[in-house]
């Protein structure tokens, strides 16, 4: 089976033009198949608040109101979607920017909480599999802005995270799967203070003691949870660590490996 | 060869709900393979009001300035195209929303003009023929909005209408192109105040005869050159009718058709 590396970059790249730069330099670089998914970042929060679209949070949480929905749609599979697309051209890598209703990408259906109504989220059904197959097949790589629809006209709002997740799941019959989630630090710590505290790999058992032990953040459980339900799916590996270190996160040699051998 | 319809639809179409909604239901209808343009609307000029982005205007014509451009770019690529994706979807047309950048689709320069600078604006140098031959034989409908890029990593705000002749010409090769373009009216008039003086079919040398008569009027005559000008490049047919007429617009009924023959 081909490789496939699905990639998930956060806003604190997104929102940092050099950093994003040499993330996509270093992206175009990898050799085998590879997604790209990517988050929001401070531009739609910022485009809201000058076009005065209130934010409306509920226990923590954002609602995706009709108003907010627009806000990301046009920063999110606008304009952050496609100047990724444009700079990746530049690098030579052959790059298409998808949001879920592209192709029928990602099928979802609004979220059904019978608590809160979290507006115009999506929960994810299906990955269109073949579509993705023939893109990758003819070196193209997908980069996925977070927006997945119901296929009734409506878009809707989808965690980043969990679209890499489920893209990973659905493409582990056809590939062996690398699961990549970028972010600010080198990897999952045993020391959240210490950056230097990187734990190299992780297995079930060890995670179970690491959780016992109280050593792994209240943040990172959710994370990890995710990547060890990847695992129960097909995934091959799940690797966690700073985007600046893509290259070594790529060949093993530097972050948090989740797996289950 | 498979018949192709290449379709630009404008912004009196886009900034109408209803009508764009019964178009893209007419849209979806066609049987043969497809593929849709759509041009800007007023959304982007609100846009820019709102967020007190002066609309830079030289000799009548609209410059193109790094804001302005961010505005095309989330407003076109972004709102726009996604949301005629995942409404084609409802349709179930399964269309994916394309830029020029995605799958390097249109390549295009920032045109050199000696006497003013328009900005971002491309002028096209090719389409991707393989690639848009590759979505159509999957049954996929590409949808584009009128942004393309300069493989720098830039950009560019490209004209819709030229956007679809390009298209249509780059396709003729492979494919009987009939390229359509949607307007207020239905058909070039032979007299501007009476929308039943459709004229039926214009050959080259009844467009010379018409403009010797001085029957047709100013504004049509760039849109019918360039008619023309993609006959010329192996187009089988160019046709210009009212949006809300597109079924008898496709089968020949109603509109204007220009052809060589």
């Amino acid at each position: 089976m081909d490789k496939l590396h699905i990639i998930k970059i956060s806003g604190n790249i997104i929102d940092d033009e050099k950093k994003l730069s040499s993330f996509l330099a270093a992206f175009a670089d990898i050799n085998d198949k590879k997604i790209l998914v990517h988050g929001g970042g401070k531009l739609a929060t910022r485009l809201a608040e000058e076009l005065k679209i209130p934010q409306q949070v509920v226990d923590g949480r954002r609602i995706t109101d009709a108003a907010t929905l627009k806000i990301v749609t046009i920063v999110y599979a606008g304009y952050i979607n496609k100047n990724i697309v444009a700079k990746l051209q530049a690098h030579h890598c052959n790059a298409i920017g998808l949001c879920g209703a592209d192709g029928d990408a990602i099928l979802a259906h609004k979220r059904q909480n019978p608590v809160m109504d979290y507006g115009f989220v999506g929960d994810i059904d299906a990955i269109n599999v073949d579509l993705l197959k023939n893109l990758l097949e003819k070196n193209i790589t997908p980069a996925f802005a977070p927006i997945t629809h119901d296929q009734q006209g409506q878009l809707l709002n989808t965690n980043a995270d969990t679209i890499a997740q489920e893209l990973a799941k659905g493409m582990s019959n056809d590939y062996e799967v690398t699961l990549i989630y970028l972010f600010e630090k080198n990897g999952v710590l045993s020391d959240v203070n210490d950056e230097d505290s990187v734990i190299k790999k992780i297995t079930p058992p060890y995670y179970q003691e690491l959780k016992e032990q109280e050593k792994i953040f209240a943040g990172m459980i959710p994370k990890l949870d995710n990547a060890f339900a990847a695992l129960q799916s097909g995934v091959k590996k799940v690797v966690i660590g700073k985007a600046e270190s893509l290259a070594s996160l790529v060949d093993g040699s530097s972050g948090t490996m989740i797996s289950n051998e």
